[in-house]
């Protein structure tokens, strides 16, 4: 695979060599971080260490912080521990929140994929019931930021909760919880170039009790039991580092967001009849989502992959399944825009030759199915 | 720590080498296993490459096997996933089952710490409704083995179905699926020698559905959401091949078998009044819950630790917590003996030096404490 373009950080980033270089260290100690003696203190003490470099990166008081199996499990956890059983959710959320929330009600979005504030004003005002409000802060397929601070206002004058899914975030714009006014955070190790299997849910009050989905153990505060996954949460520690180490800098895209522009601008000169979705709202710099009208999403993935260029069409959920996304459709859009969809998603390993080889590969499949393209690159 | 001893496999077993260098390349490769492009399939196959590693161990059918976050995390998806709500659990499982469990009906143990099988067929005559019965295959503070076959035969005859957790038995002696009669199976990563973090529910039948505990994606055949943590899947595969080889070989402990006699002999021979807890039982090769009368558990733990020695007072499940062990309670030993046994736990890298170093720090700390030791070493 070493000369293949992998642009599909949304599904999961590559693990950036220093995260791997910290698991190997990790993994070649033994120790349970619940056992007393040396080797348990010193899985301790990394365990913690990870939870210090987490908690800066956002803000958080590290007593907050309860690191989980990944974003999904952080999203179950959120939801079903907080203790409030009246939910509403936006319509554009990842899967694992609208799944562990099936009851709750749902918050319409415009047209551009923003919540639309005035209906979640109004859902809010319609019951005094406590509610918890699951609003992510950027969407998966389109790359969407959500106004999550100005939602927070509202939400909490009407004495509700905000659960914030900052899973595509983090890493790839500044998040902070005071800034957005998050009550409860969730993070996913792999789309920060961390490991696979290690996430974390964040609270904004540290010493807020969560009922636990798993049982049978003081660990993380008695919120989560279970032996801790050592090596991964190390993993998500040395991610959240630097992570936070590249959004300090003057560019706070890490050079993605030019890299970015750089395939949206070539793709719209090249195919004039290609649309990016979401243009017209404040997105994540690592995200595009395009349109190729008349291509099925599916099949610019598969021509893609034949090129040796990894993308998707919507989200990774479900194995192998590349079926209608309920974020378009919320959206509002067409059946022939969100049938024509695929998502470009790069990082820090993403460089200028691989947005020119997702270029001439896709550029090549309009130009196969008969779109007019514009030879003046 | 190098020169520390490690004698706490029980708690976790440090990871072999083979499997941490699996890991490795493992992280070196992107990609989701649900991505439809070539990375994506890439990190499919070397998850099903896991499966059927694993299902190998213990003969189940790959499509049988739930990957989870670990042993805990399997354990609360039997229990909660399985659809029985009368459930039955031996007095002596983990506290992963008994608090998944908390309404189940306890099956009591006898003073060896076997299950009482008498009780548990009166239990399930007593009531029609169908049942899960959860029954460890090995304890682990005292590494007792259940006679889990015979109890499936009881388990069976009254329509109910067997749950086993095997965390601890999985690569210390052969497991057979079909010999134990088992209809679930848990599986731990890290006592076997792979990473904390992943575990697996092996169903017999497997097509048996489960209602998942986390939701939002089709992963693990909609048993399970979340996308995999791949390495640490990769790295449970390599263990369990690992194991299965070294259970293959003429001597099934691999040689633990001989260094934990060695130090149980050694203990009894040295210090007359010292006892080994379950010694009429069954138990791993590697396993002894060792006591020292009148010295706390505790204290044994800390004089080894400053000895350079780990072992662990119970079980290692709840931080820092050295409390009253319940699986020592329920064999109905007394308190002066429950109160001063240690586990001490062996596997892949301990050597006869490790079983030296245990037993000179240990009748060190008998002499002082006034104990009777013998000389004649």
């Amino acid at each position: 695979m070493s000369r293949a373009v992998y642009l599909d950080y949304n599904s999961g980033a590559p693990v950036r060599p220093e995260v791997a270089a910290a698991m190997v260290e990790s993994l070649a100690e033994p120790g349970n971080p619940s056992s007393v003696h040396a080797f348990g203190r010193a899985a301790r003490a990394r365990v913690e260490a990870a939870r210090r470099q987490l908690a800066g990166l956002v803000g958080a008081d590290p007593a907050g912080i309860v690191f989980t199996s990944g974003g999904t499990e952080a999203n179950a956890l959120a939801l079903r521990g907080c203790g409030r059983s009246r939910q509403l959710v936006s319509a554009v959320e990842h899967p694992s929140v609208l799944d562990a929330a099936a009851e709750a009600e749902r918050i319409p979005v415009t047209r551009d994929g923003i919540v639309d504030l005035g209906a979640l004003e109004s859902l809010l005002a319609a019951n005094t019931r406590p509610a918890l409000v699951s609003l992510m802060l950027a969407n998966n397929e389109t790359g969407i930021v959500q106004p999550v601070a100005e939602a927070a206002r509202i939400i909490h004058a009407h004495g509700a909760w905000l659960h914030c899914d900052a899973a595509q975030a983090m890493g790839r714009i500044p998040v902070s919880l005071r800034d957005l006014g998050a009550d409860i955070l969730t993070v996913s190790g792999h789309k920060m170039g961390g490991p696979a299997g290690a996430g974390a849910l964040i609270l904004a009050e540290s010493g807020r009790t969560l009922a636990p989905i798993l049982l049978g153990g003081g660990q993380e505060r008695r919120r989560r039991a279970g032996t801790e996954n050592v090596a991964g949460i190390v993993g998500l520690g040395v991610a959240a580092q630097l992570a936070g180490d590249d959004l300090a800098g003057a560019d706070t895209t890490c050079g993605v967001g030019a890299l970015r522009d750089r395939l949206e601008q070539g793709a719209l000169r090249l195919v004039p009849d290609a649309a990016v979705i979401g243009d017209g709202a404040p997105r994540l710099p690592n995200t595009t989502c395009l349109v190729l009208p008349g291509v099925e999403g599916r099949t610019q993935v598969m021509a893609l992959d034949l090129a040796g260029v990894a993308v998707s069409a919507g989200a990774a959920c479900s194995s192998g399944k590349v079926g209608p996304s309920h974020v378009l459709a919320a959206m509002g859009l067409e059946e022939r825009v969100k049938g024509s969809a695929i998502r470009v998603s790069l990082g820090w390993s993403s460089r200028p030759e691989d947005v020119d080889a997702f270029l001439a590969a896709w550029v090549g499949l309009a130009r196969h199915k008969g779109l007019k393209v514009s030879e003046a690159a």
